[in-house]
Formats: structure tokens, C-alpha cells, sequence
């Protein structure tokens, strides 16, 4: 019997990306659409159904048949009722998102939080490949995190478990979106680097990226890669914190990997030779022998790939 | 059938404890003798098979039959060989333990951290019963954690996971033990409130605890109940840190359940009440909302339970 095949979705602020795939993980088709959350929600999911009825088309004209889909979404799901609890970037507050889809979409649909289906992604068929006990770091505008323990997806008691971005570095640090101080966030995500940018620049240090109009964390990395020197101390400065967030993880979880994602995971040695050091400096020795930091493989589409893995398992025809 | 007994030893730095229990939770006997570390590892075996001998003994006196140990070692276990790789309290390195046992002792012998098997014997039997994500900590000279992750121990990699005394809470903070700096022990274990207790006479602060020889936790939670002011400032300072090393755990691991144990957590409300608080104002809310955090029921027997029921479930015998 020829394997089925299964739609994920990623939806984001900005784009939702689909792909279909088999349990080989072989890609047969990948997709990218404006999400337009201003349109609101029922919009948001009538453009969701209309790409999962597009992938349904790819796989009947492979002569195959999606048998499920998975969606990651950037916030909170119930997945007794499929309903989306909170997804700020969103504006959503209790979404009946699996109600609004199924109006039109036929499939088996499982709702998940995108930190978790990267996290899957990666573990699946990317840099976490054979990882047990997995953490997924995803360095963005804040900091997301995804958990494979014992070789599962863990979650927690209500589907909330990963937070890393907000654990605790500095009681007496920067204050951070969630009300808070001192939450790794406020050291190492893309805001905090702009913030540090900037900050640079009004004390009148020399850096290239004063004549920029708008900063961007890329703008920092390219900076820093290029030799500037403010933008090369605030790289390391949010790797030293990223170290000393993800020792704290080490500690705790004892992992075989930790997968580093998101846009400044690309900037390389300059980011990953400080955070290896700062983690060999802050973990336990057992713990740091135990685990390997690596960069994430497969940038975008890692949450895609995860949530159609999670449709898979769902359907029983893999064992991934 | 009569249920099968087991056996539980919980190996300490200064006392051996056992216990003879059912897999319904019955225990039979419980028993204690001196450690004595001192005398070296042989020694130390020697009266573990002394105490197993003697448990075997009791449960052929109750016409049953033990069917298998499980002990808890304060250090890591390798599973594997049944070695100690390291226990600091006891000088131990690469003790060959099983293999000194089994020279006697011919049930079948399980090693578990001791942090993990009080973990295991709260949620048996104790203030964890019923949670499926649950993190006990206890709060001793350092700070142990141990987890109960989808309802089964999580130890990670190589069995180091639950070092939550280690997590970084300050990285400027005072120095610790491991040698590195903030670590949450050094704000909020039995040897950080001694250190604040004796700072707090050095600088002349107003306290009964000047006329001690030598200050102990349990004096200062003593003090603080009865009314004295540098007392009651040091529980509420330890419990507003050990509060913020909650949170964390809370945000990454989302559980239902945090068991607070060790000599310190029967100070009660002065202790419960500002740790609380903490933990409310540094967790976010999806994920405190869902858990409930409570003191430890078993006290000293936490540990031996757990032990004997890695040994009847190792057994297969229980669906505990």
C-alpha cells in the first residue's frame, strides 16, 4: 500500500506556509500565503481551509490521498475543543478555530503551539534527528521553546509547558512584555538585541547601524559579521544570557540536544562559539557532557513539517 | 496471589533507612541504622545487605515474600553498571555498589537518585498522589528536585536531570558550592539562610539567634515563628527566591503539582505564603493557573517509599 500523505500548516503573524508530505518525509508540495490577520478570524480560516483544500488537490494528482492535517499556531490551543485560547501576535482570544475550519475541511485537524511542532520538525527530520530529550530554542521576537522528552512531545499540564523566553535570568533586570523583569527574553531575543542597538547609539557609540533608519536583528548580526564592534558585543552579550537561559534548561532536563532556531540562529560561530562557552561555564558538568548545541536545519519549515508529523501520529500510519 | 512486598533503602549521608511495603502501600517495617561513610564504601554495603537480610526476614515472618529492592543514593546511579558514579555527601566516586551487594544480596537491586525516589514516593503516596506533571524540591543543605513528567520519572540523558538547586536565579549572585555564582541554592537552601542569619549578626541586625553556638535552619524557621523580626526576614527572603526558581520550572514545565519537602517546608504558612505570592508574580498565568503548590507529606520516608516502588514496578507487579 502506497503510504498517505499529510498536510501541515504553520500559521504566523505575517504568512501561514503549508506542505504535504508522506511518512518518509518526503515532500511533495510546499505553499506560502499573507495571513491578513486584520481581516479577523473567520477570514483567517477561510484562507487556511482554501490552502488545505490546495494540498489535498497535489496529493490526488500525485495519485496519492492526505489522510490528515496538523496546524501550528503561534499561542495556546484546546485540543478538546479546538478552540485557539489566546494567540496575542493574532489578536485572538478564544478562537473556535477547528469549528470555523471544518465548516469546509473534511480531514481529521490537530491544533498545536508552534514552538512544539519546530520542535517536532527538527526532531523529525532536521537537527534533532535520533534526539531522546530534545529542547528547541527559537530565537525571535521573543523566545519560544519546544520540549521532546523521552522521546515524545511534552506539553504539560495544560498545554503550556516551553516557556523558556520567560524564565527568570535577573529579578532586578530589563523589564519584559509579560510584565515582568529580568526573563531571558529581555537579553537574547531579536527585541532585546534592537533594544541594545539602540541604546548604543544614543550613548554615542561608534556602529554602522546608526545610519539606519529602522534596525533590524539581521542588520546586527550582518553588522557584527562585518566587524563592527558594538554590533559584534551585543551579539555576544545576548549569547553569554542565551547560555546562561539554556544551562538553566540543561540543569534541569539533562537533554542529548539542544536545537537553536529562528533568524539570529543564523549568524554562526559569532553567536555559537560564546553560547557554548557560557553554557560549559553555567551547567553542571554531568548535564554538559550529556548534550550537543546545534543550529536548527530546517529554518521555516521546520513548524510545518512538525505539524504535519503530529497529523501522522494521529492517523497511526508511522511510527516517527 | 498476595500482593509481593518490596524493599526500599534510602542511603544518606548520615543513616540508612528501609522500609518493607506492599504494592498497595502497606508498609510492614520500617528501619534505620547509622551510615558510617567513614568506614569506606565496603563497609557501607556490608550494612545495606545487613538491612536487606533483615527486611527479606520480616516479610517471611508475614508469610510473604520480598521480590525485589529498589535504593535511593544521594549521587548519580549508572543504571547500566549499577555503579555510583558520584555522591559528594558520602566521598563516593565509580563505587562499584551493586556489585558489592549482589556479593549477599540476591533480590533484584535497582539504584535511584535519592531526589528521584522521594519524587516517586510523594506522588505514591504522599501530597502528589493523582498528578501526572510533577516537581517536587527539597530543600536541604542544597536544593534537589526530582520529576514525574506524563505521569513516569523523567532523569534525562544520564539521569541528571532535576538539578533545580544549580538553575542560574542571578548570574551576578552570591557564590555557590559548584562554583558558579546565583545559583538558586545560594538564596533559598538550609546553608543560605544560615550564611544570611550569621550576616545579619555580623552587621549587628537585632535577633535571639546571637546567643546560639552554632545556628541551624530549623532555628531560624524556629525564631521566625516566634516573632523574631531578622528571623521571619530570612524565611520570607528565601521563600520570595526559592518563589522565583519555582516560577521558572513552572514555565517550563508546566505541572500540576510542585511538592515543597525537606526540613525547611515545615515552617508552613510564613514560609508558604510569601513563596506563593512569589510564584504568582514571577509565573505566567496560563501556566500557575493550572498548578497547585503543597508541602510534602512523607517527611524522611518520601525516599525509601519511592525506592520500593521502583522495585515492584520494575517487577511488573503494580500499575503504581
Amino acid at each position: 500500500m502506497d503510504r498517505e500523505l499529510a498536510i501541515g500548516l504553520d500559521l504566523g503573524g505575517t504568512n501561514i506556509k503549508g506542505i504535504l508530505l508522506d511518512s518518509d518525509g518526503n515532500i511533495y508540495t510546499n505553499t506560502d500565503i499573507p495571513t491578513e490577520a486584520g481581516d479577523g478570524p473567520e477570514s483567517v480560516a477561510r484562507r487556511m481551509a482554501g490552502m488545505i483544500s490546495v494540498l489535498e488537490q497535489a496529493a490526488k494528482k500525485a495519485g496519492r490521498k492526505a489522510t490528515g492535517v496538523g496546524i501550528g499556531i503561534p499561542g495556546l490551543p484546546d485540543q478538546g475543543t479546538g478552540d485557539v485560547v489566546f494567540a496575542p501576535n493574532l489578536g485572538w482570544k478564544n478562537v473556535p478555530l477547528l469549528k470555523l475550519l471544518t465548516t469546509t475541511v473534511t480531514l481529521p485537524v490537530i491544533l498545536e503551539n508552534d514552538a512544539n511542532t519546530a520542535a517536532l520538525g527538527e526532531q523529525w527530520l532536521g537537527a534533532g534527528r535520533g534526539s531522546a530529550n530534545m529542547i528547541m530554542i527559537t530565537i525571535g521576537t521573543g523566545i519560544g521553546g519546544g520540549l521532546i522528552l523521552n522521546g515524545k512531545l511534552y506539553t504539560g499540564a495544560n498545554g503550556s509547558a516551553g516557556e523558556i523566553g520567560h524564565t527568570v535570568i535577573n529579578p532586578q533586570g530589563p523589564p519584559c512584555s509579560c510584565g515582568r523583569r529580568g526573563c531571558l527574553e529581555t537579553y537574547t531575543s531579536a527585541t532585546a538585541m534592537i533594544r541594545m542597538a539602540r541604546e548604543a547609539i544614543e550613548q554615542g557609540k561608534k556602529t554602522c547601524l546608526t545610519s539606519k533608519d529602522k534596525i533590524e536583528a539581521r542588520d546586527i548580526v550582518t553588522a557584527a559579521l562585518q566587524g563592527d564592534e558594538t554590533s559584534a558585543g551585543i551579539v555576544d552579550f545576548a549569547a553569554q544570557y542565551l547560555g546562561i537561559g539554556i544551562a538553566n534548561m540543561i540543569n534541569i532536563l539533562n537533554p542529548d540536544k539542544v536545537v537553536v532556531g529562528g533568524g539570529v540562529a543564523g549568524a554562526g560561530d559569532i553567536l555559537f562559539e560564546p553560547l557554548i562557552s557560557s553554557v560549559r561555564q553555567w551547567s553542571l558538568e554531568a548535564n554538559v557532557d550529556a548534550v550537543k548545541i546545534v543550529p536548527a536545519q530546517l529554518g521555516n519549515n521546520a513548524g510545518c513539517i512538525g505539524a504535519a508529523s503530529l497529523a501522522l501520529k494521529q492517523k497511526g500510519t508511522s511510527d516517527i
